[in-house]
């Protein structure tokens, strides 16, 4: 079988450890991993398969021979970088938003468009993670009944912002078990015990980056411009996974028990039943875990036509790295369209 | 002026302790105050007025002199000694949910319908702590345009469920820190960096406790059965102050601009404004204030109709003794309606 010599930028983030694990995990070919990051990670090693990896500052000389390249280092990295390994016939997954709102791009879930990367290489950019979980969830909801609306609350956990947030979080726990005061230099509030409405900076239109991009993204995938979206997006103490609570608003009329029906065989998604306090997932049960978990769908308003859920994925795993590794897989003909 | 003997049922409890020091900091016309607690607190003391007071086992005949009692200790308690208490002429105000869907007993938030208690003693129903907070922000909506649909994420601190809430999510904060197993014993899953979408048992209808005492309690508010209402009631890892992403759906056509202006002005409620992260209010920032903190006023669908904002509140005051204490004062003539 090929292997391919495959890089990862910004390889000490949250993102890209989670990346170097799941290529392991799912034993993707990989050649030579290099591993990429800002120059003060240098002379520092990661593991992969059992070997120290030296992680060194990116230049354009040192991509030359990529294969495949997963970059998770912010916008600014990505527009400098990715087109570089993309001329050079790589095949670039850009975890950052610097690609996609270009339509030029594929922007791909590979359970819902990974037909469009097939046999590809060049730049295809992965979703924003709040995204990806919301969509999973209600787009069979709209091939059987058309989508009209979708009211979306989310609860983000601070893995998303990255690891200096994860230290932030933990560190004012610590402090405030000690008694002492709580720092703070990521989040413009406290996080522990805390929450704010606040994922990236405000717009003119009221919206924070984090809301303009799941509306933005959402239309995009549900190829729907018209599609009414009103989404709140909250930062919330919880270390890992994004819960989101949703009002889906169905064209054609429909029932929780249809769409449970429907859930039950969607793919990505496993629908967790029942009404005790097993019958639904939180961000500590979903951590590490691969599926979108959709809980508690049921009937709402307007009667016939509205459905709620609760929908809990791993925000480093489908929401950024696991959706990143099987957009490669896809494109590179290792798993079957809508098998990922 | 005259005072009253004056009890707190459920004195020991998160709600009982936050009635004394409301009562204390409003200068409440406190004649004698008579604390009551389970067998278990026999022999503590808690603090009024720099003066120790004694908690005493309930019983019949120790409150057959008490003019103003509040209660706050479960459904239970309230449904055996309210009504004796009443009986004996005593003003009732009762925070449990044992009264709050008795037509016959006036189900109040003075700014809203402080005129039904004027003058009036016997039991009142202090409504449920994420109702208020939600009738507060939408009832001047309602007055001028009429609302058709209410879409709420709630995300509820633990001080809504009591003491022992409290202990358990700084318990786990602490076994965190020193890397121990967290242990729980209040809530079905952990708490500590974690969330659910369960704020008291499921029912058939697939909703818990909370979400269908807010869809009651608002539409008996807002005198209106056929309000649409979509509630995710969510526990969240904070220790005080209830936060709500709402959707509310006018029937006129209305605005942001046209609410913001309405809201300056509206009875219990703080506007807070702007696009920065000064212009919301944060479960921390609403400690221990009286307001309900509205935020994020902004378009949303349907347009000409949709209205998101964030509403923030201590819901151990004015979700629970703040509230109370205004439903007395009100009834007691102690302060004018609307006033409060």
């Amino acid at each position: 079988m090929k292997e391919y010599r495959t890089a990862i930028v910004g390889a000490t983030g949250a993102v890209g450890r989670e990346l170097i694990e799941t290529l392991e995990q799912r034993a993707f070919p990989v050649g030579k991993l290099e591993l990429f990051a800002s120059r003060r990670a240098e002379g520092r090693f990661l593991q992969f398969r059992g070997a120290r990896v030296p992680v060194r500052p990116l230049e354009a000389s040192a991509v030359a021979g990529t294969e495949v390249a997963f970059f998770s280092a912010g916008g600014a990295v990505s527009k400098e970088f990715a087109p570089l390994c993309a001329a050079n016939g790589a095949l670039v997954v850009d975890n950052s938003s610097a690609f996609r709102q270009d339509r030029n791009i594929p922007l791909v879930i590979p359970e819902l468009n990974g037909s469009e990367v097939v046999g590809r290489t060049g730049i295809v950019a992965n979703p924003n993670c709040s995204t990806v979980q919301l969509v999973l969830a209600v787009a069979p909801l709209q091939r059987l009944w058309g989508l009209r609306q979708l009211c979306v609350a989310t609860y983000q956990s601070v893995s998303g912002t990255g690891g200096r947030a994860i230290q932030e979080l933990s560190q004012q726990a610590r402090s405030f078990v000690d008694g002492a005061a709580l720092e703070k230099s990521v989040y413009p509030h406290q996080i522990a015990f805390n929450l704010f409405p606040h994922v990236g900076d405000f717009g003119d239109d009221g919206l924070n980056v984090e809301e303009r991009k799941v509306v933005y993204e959402t239309r995009r995938f549900l190829k729907d411009e018209a599609l009414e979206m009103n989404v709140t997006a909250v930062r919330v103490p919880v270390f890992r996974c994004h819960s989101e609570a949703v009002v889906a608003v169905t064209k054609e009329e429909t029932s929780a028990a249809q769409v449970k029906q429907v859930l039950r065989s969607a793919p990505g998604v496993r629908l967790v039943e029942g009404e005790d306090a097993a019958s639904y997932a939180t961000p500590v049960s979903a951590e590490g875990r691969d599926e979108v978990f959709v809980s508690r769908v049921r009937d709402a308003y307007p009667e016939g036509h509205g459905i709620a859920m609760w929908v809990v994925s791993d925000n480093l795993r489908k929401g950024a790295a696991l959706n990143a590794v099987q957009i490669a897989e896809v494109a590179l003909g290792l798993s079957p369209v809508g098998a990922a």
